[in-house]
């Protein structure tokens, strides 16, 4: 299997972390001409997205669409829970991450930089996030997995995307985004540890500092 | 079961749809209050939006989850494709129909009057919601059916976001937005006879144009 995407996106860092959990081999390439919106990769995913799996005649993008798809494809070691009520508020969790903690994330990176923010937009985008992360963490059951007493396909998720919690609402003076959510808060630092996780949100770190270096 | 959400929701509709192919009985309910961000709703569904299914003790906001949930526990008959490959593609479909499509459209509701019309934000809104349609278009297998030969979660999905689409870009002087994508305009025409999805979308526009009139 071939994995298209750098390790600092989120949406890649949730693909590696089911991979790494399943211990599933793979090769993992940056788009072809190095961005996601270039000529080559749009000929692969038109969307212009990462991450892309390539599995034999399938190529796939949409990390959610393609854990799923792993999960469907190689079960063992299971990420979905088995009962019905507990896989539903696993990806219940997912969804929340996606849409309500990542998509509201969307509209304030073009705010990070204080010389040039549009200040009402920058309020009503961290007003959202904040509002994302306090439904993010009523919907989790655990300090130590999101649901239930095992690592869920939500773990693979949601750490990535508060690693960009934390990214970004320090560009708004904010270091610790997740301290009047104690549970989350726990979670993060336990998922930090993590052996699975842990060492996929440090190649987010590690891979992050390096774009942001390279940019100047 | 219950189903809280009016018919005119392309997410209830997506759920209706589903509920109907399977022939399971549920009753549907407004949220307690009349509007989604009641506080009465919102002690069901924290998110205050439509549609949450309640289902014993289990109580399930975000249409994709219910739709998974359902096919979980009432899987016959199945609206999962056995093939893998075929249900990653349909899962697809409706992740690039819920992100790229019904996404594209909710920066454009505050723009459909043209008196009020932010004119730079309205075509940025259109030309992001035209590339979604292409995207959804090109992933798409047939005119008939979104995925293989036979209906899956996916036709519970998209044609409901297709109503929105014609209701939204018709503000903008388009009146045939599909025209240019005759697979996904052959489909729309499909859909809407089909045995199943036609009732359902039938519902949603007596249902909208009731919500519209007592708006004024």
């Amino acid at each position: 299997m071939k994995l298209y995407g750098a390790s600092f996106s989120p949406f890649v860092a949730r693909v590696r972390t089911l991979l790494a959990f399943k211990g599933l081999d793979y090769q993992q390439e940056l788009p072809p001409g190095g961005l996601p919106k270039s000529p080559d990769y749009l000929k692969i995913n038109p969307i212009g997205k990462v991450p892309t799996l390539v599995d034999g005649d399938l190529i796939l993008p949409e990390s959610e669409v393609i854990c799923e798809y792993l999960e469907d494809t190689r079960p063992e070691p299971a990420l979905r829970p088995a009962d019905p009520a507990a896989r539903a508020r696993s990806r219940l969790v997912n969804r929340v991450a996606d849409l309500y903690v990542m998509g509201a994330m969307f509209p304030l990176f073009p705010q990070l930089n204080p010389a040039t923010r549009d200040k009402a937009a920058a309020e009503a985008g961290v007003a959202a996030l904040r509002a994302g992360l306090g439904w993010l963490d009523g919907f989790m059951e655990g300090e130590e997995f999101a649901v239930g007493g095992a690592m869920t396909m939500a773990d693979c998720a949601v750490p990535p995307i508060l690693f960009f919690v934390h990214y970004v609402m320090s560009h708004f003076g904010d270091h610790e985004p997740l301290r009047d959510l104690p549970k989350l808060d726990a979670y993060w630092v336990n998922m930090s540890r993590h052996p699975v996780c842990g060492p996929v949100l440090d190649e987010m770190d590690t891979t992050f500092k390096a774009m942001l270096a390279s940019r100047g």
